[in-house]
């Protein structure tokens, strides 16, 4: 059995606990996409370039690991990525209330394609992009919590944003 | 003792969850008032004109279901229409939390306005309006999960907007 | 439209939350029937006859409500009450978790019994028979907690089983 | 990559819900071991060999699933059994809760077991054991809840406990 | 042991329920700072200034209470204040995991603070800053969910917005 | 200001989890008494004089922390004992809105005893005396989730039960 795994986020930035389940994910499936949401709407603090060159950086190591971008339905990219499998990571109530309302979407778009649920590490379960840039924003310290890439390229947005 | 009641939203557009809450109200009280809340603030996908319209469709063949629009506060609405009860929706739990909240500050407001509770069959726990723009919006379908003719009008919107 | 209602419990014994629920219930529907549950199984403080009786005491002026006792499936119940709703309080999580659970096995059992929930004063928000019975032995007031009557019963009964 | 996945429980007795999840994790891992929990402790309905009957009628057609019994620590014998993988189903909040806690525990007693979790069919959402043996002990049908085969097992020893 | 403890909060503007807690902070802490964070993005209705102003005269008979505004990171904030607790309340679900997921982070950023959660008044337990705009600018009473300085600005507010 | 604080429990046996929150206590309160609940009905693992004992042990090095039994209301006790608060840990969503439950409960059996919630280290976040009993009882190691004094203890209890 050969099974590919689509891992989907924003990813703006990658946090360790991101790469604590693409780690774990890794381990289970052939094959692990992660995959950056080119969410037009928003307004992220990094690019989706820039998005995808931290996790690249960051999954290096780990042989069938890829990293892409996708637009539209998810569903649609898994299935054009030959994926029978979406990885999520559920941590607290009102992310798992949400993360099975997609899932539960998912599936009746795409009967085929199976939503698995992962836990994160519990140093991990409080930690989320939106938390690391609004901490970084503030002046606190993010070691830990991403890796030194990334904090790096934080602290350069973050004085060039004060700076404009 | 003849009871009527007020299932208000924002029903942008009605999905087939509604529906099921609209027909199962309609089965327990005398008569049923659906109020579309006339919310200047937000940007809605269709008009309240377009809206009530599409309610007014939905339901047609039940003889105690009238479709109206109100602003200002729920209570005060309810006040106006003799109505004593609120119809809610609950799914989820947050969904649950929040309108636990509402209700209390409603009754609160108004003290012989019962909130009442009714759950949608399980096949649209996982649907709401959102949602449906979202998958069309992204080229999904959404047959099945509302009416076949605002199925119609999504499409046709979605058009439009991709060629503005 | 004449709707019934059955309102069904242990009510070991009735506590003001249930009083309020029935009161609540007795506003919005023709005919609400208070059905204690005959179980035979659990170990009850009160018999099903005294908590009848403690019920009847308790809804004397409330001319559209009765009280009685059932056995076997609520929903069979239901039916031969001619009732199409089953009332229940909604509190806290735990609680709507299982209440959501038990109406959608009701209404796949018998579809056309729909289970209505309402939202207890928040006063009472906290109260519940366990708890009664728990303060009570511990030598607490449950003095607005339950009616009178009941509190009268209450202290008897914990009279007579510490002096056993 | 071979992996090998648990999916423990009582299954006292297996319902639809869990022959839902064991497809699932069939289509998902090479090998699926569904393992019934030795618990001494209990009254159930069914003994262990019952069990164990039932679930091997009914992952009959699956041809990477396999029955099984086992006690102590479940991470002992998904070591036992060279299985990397622990299936667990999701559904309401309490449930997640503790499955949440037990995943946690479990990781921290054998970190390279990984928790899977999977999500039934929104049409089982509400079914458990417990549940199906209540509606059968009240004179319920628990058709289209359980195959057709346990069907008849619960009435027989249903009769057999009415008669005793 | 002498324990300073930081309230903070948006207070946009002060509630009853704010008050229940500064109260019951007051009786718990050696010294209690009311802090307004000073959030530059949001469009709040009331000045940081007007804010603070309210407080003061909320807090007036409350000699271990002070009122000051702050910026940057709470547990910074804290430790210029010479705070070992940050006191938050808690109520509903999402509120409840939103506060233990910061609780963390700011263990985390500064593990010598204790976040210390209090329960308001079951009363002001649906109550919230936003609730009581959306209901005075809907024209709605919010006599007793804030005090009556509270309740005469925002009429005034309410008033002038409606004129310009 | 001299805070006295209750944190009681059940200790059977006492964990890394509840030490933690004794610590954390410690900081915050003039005193703190660690309250075991003699609760007479269940059929604990360790008599209430061996929990004391392993209390007493690990409080040791806590100048303003001891140790002592109570029987009857938890708000008698603390009266009795010149507390004016309760502490208590919150982790789960089932846990909090329990913890929620009697903290209402015993606000209103004694309004000047105030329940003050902390929260445990995320290690112990899935950590009680029920499970650590099931996994010494299933042969598992329990090392870092038990002091050691504890750890053996619980040992020599399995081993005595296993021979008898």
């Amino acid at each position: 059995m050969k099974i590919r795994a689509v891992y989907p986020g924003t990813f703006d930035p990658v946090t360790n606990g991101h790469i604590d389940l693409i780690q774990r994910s890794a381990a289970l499936f052939d094959r692990v996409i992660v995959a950056v949401l080119m969410n037009t709407e928003k307004s992220p603090l990094f690019t989706v370039a820039e998005r995808v060159e931290m996790l690249e950086e960051v999954v290096e190591g780990l042989k069938n690991v890829s990293v892409t971008t996708f637009q539209g339905l998810l569903v649609d990219f898994a299935d054009q990525s030959k994926a029978t499998v979406i990885v999520r990571g559920i941590r607290a109530v009102s992310d798992y209330e949400y993360e099975l309302q997609m899932a539960l979407m998912n599936r009746r778009l795409s009967p085929h394609v199976e939503t698995v649920f992962l836990m994160p590490a519990e140093t991990y379960s409080y930690l989320s992009s939106r938390l690391v840039k609004e901490i970084s924003q503030l002046g606190g310290s993010v070691r830990g919590l991403v890796p030194s890439a990334v904090e790096e390229r934080l602290r350069f947005k973050q004085q060039h944003m004060v700076s404009s």
